[in-house]
């Protein structure tokens, strides 16, 4: 960590650098020193945001702050990780006291809320971008990869679709929410804006499903990371994609289109044999299953009478705002 | 990491992303899984480099990619940690083949000479900005801190100072290198676009070094941090700086305020005990003694006769570019 931006940290974000014993060293040094489980395997992604291009100049920084987070726990979640540590490359156009305060309030409420500790940073002048790596442990046997689905497993996700994409086409391509009551149109920016890692959901889903993913950039794109990886095809019931009351507001088609490829709902899909389904649908978080693994490769989809569909015929989903 | 930069990263850094029997699961699902060694600490460090802030618009992509690596490197080889993964997070404003081509060039040449293989990353649509984090592996009583030096410590540099700062000034505020050969000049700029760093001294300095930095922000900020942390003072013999036969060609006052002030050397500073002075002065890296901690805070220059002098006026170095 050069030490020119040794200031701003301390002085925005101290309160997100203390409070677990396993760092042994944290900010404030060429390296942070860390200390995982001997027996576990080391869990690390990073994703970047980039204004103009993953957010719009105007949200609210706490709200940015915390979704910047909530997408690399969200990673740990997918891969079962128990997550502990994050850095933050942020790269500011000005040095703006309100902003940087709004923005670590944000992080700082995941951070605590997912006990993930601040451990390395680098602030520069420039473009906004954000860009976080977090840092988790999880047993090797453990582990929630993609390519390990296997034929017949129930797929299924958490919470519900479409949510956060519903959103963002509202702004981006027209999508009336007229329907929608001011709470229901609320609802669907805050999915957008402040999503729920599933990280309690993703630990329970260890040694019980066979593979699993975050749904970032659309079911159906994600899913078919599963389904590529494992070399395997998929069945899914579009009857039974799990959707908000506020989201049901919407058109029947396009709520099924929003589900099926918007990305951003940062919900869990994964794969579990149908003799463990019953142990994951008694937990708090929603668990909605959606269709099953097959041998043949391919996606198809299918309507409650069993009668084949067509898949959108475009994605309105993440895509768009790229 | 999200799905839609796989055929980007598959293209272009495949050749980065395979080697180490510690990587568990690299690039190319929800986060990667490591392996470390169960008995020693993990150290991490996130640096990021922005167009027009950190580098010229016109660098080589070569010597970008390798920079972007090198100062991470650096910041291991201050810890004495011994480098295993990096993660990129690379912002561009085009998919440009050749520019990539070149980048992941530059970077793969020192990937492959420090053994660090590529193990996640993210790219995104947006004004350039390279964000690496680095990490590696080093035993807890092993590891180089800032805030352990002592008075008596002899204090030591690797390799030259002030040889990168004579090539940006030369740029940045019209220094003239008008008296240096071609192959000076051009010894210069490899030495601001390509440094070396030490991770090999690193190593060597472990249980021998008492504290060690490396010199980003120039040799009297970067030991400033040291003597900080240790609540301690230094004394330093202008005469002894080392410097190169380039820098040797501009005026002695000159090149002495590069060599205290200007960054991006990346050579490492560190206090070791006088009677463990001599292993190091051994080895293949160069390695000057340039003065001494001392038990009262602040930090004195000295020329060989002993006469006190003033420390430049005004730091002539990377603060410029910034």
């Amino acid at each position: 960590m050069a030490a020119n931006e040794f200031s701003l940290i301390q002085t925005y974000f101290a309160h997100l650098t203390s409070g677990r014993a396993d760092v042994v060293k944290g900010i404030g040094d060429d390296c942070a020193l860390l200390r995982g489980p001997a027996t576990q395997l080391l869990a690390v992604s990073i994703d970047t945001l980039v204004e103009g291009v993953h957010f719009f100049a105007d949200v609210e920084p706490f709200r940015l702050g915390y979704k910047s987070l909530a997408v690399g726990l969200s990673d740990l979640a997918a891969m079962g990780a128990e997550p502990a540590w994050f850095t933050l490359a942020l790269t500011l156009p000005e040095n703006n006291t309100a902003w940087l305060e709004s923005f670590t309030a944000g992080l700082a409420e995941l951070a605590k809320k997912h006990n993930v500790q601040l451990v390395g940073g680098d602030t520069t002048r420039g473009p906004l971008t954000i860009s976080i790596q977090v840092h988790g442990h999880v047993p090797e046997a453990a582990a929630l990869r993609r390519d390990t689905a296997r034929a017949g497993d129930k797929i299924c996700v958490t919470g519900t679709l479409g949510d956060a994409g519903a959103a963002l086409n509202s702004r981006l391509t027209g999508l009336s929410l007229q329907a929608l009551s001011a709470d229901q149109q609320a609802y669907l920016w805050s999915r957008l804006e402040l999503p729920t890692p599933r990280n309690i959901t993703g630990k329970m889903l260890r040694h019980r499903a066979h593979a699993a993913i975050d749904i970032s950039d659309g079911l159906l794109a994600d899913l078919g990371h599963i389904l590529e990886a494992s070399k395997l095809g998929a069945m899914l019931n579009i009857d039974s994609l799990p959707m908000s009351e506020a989201l049901k507001q919407l058109p029947r088609t396009t709520a099924i289109s929003l589900a099926l490829t918007a990305g951003d709902d940062y919900e869990l899909c994964f794969t579990v044999p149908a003799d463990r389904l019953h142990e994951l649908l008694e937990t708090d978080v929603e668990v909605t299953c959606i269709g099953e693994i097959t041998s043949v490769p391919g996606l198809v989809l299918v309507d409650h009478t069993g009668r084949v569909v067509e898949p959108p015929s475009t994605s309105i989903g993440y895509d768009h705002f790229k």
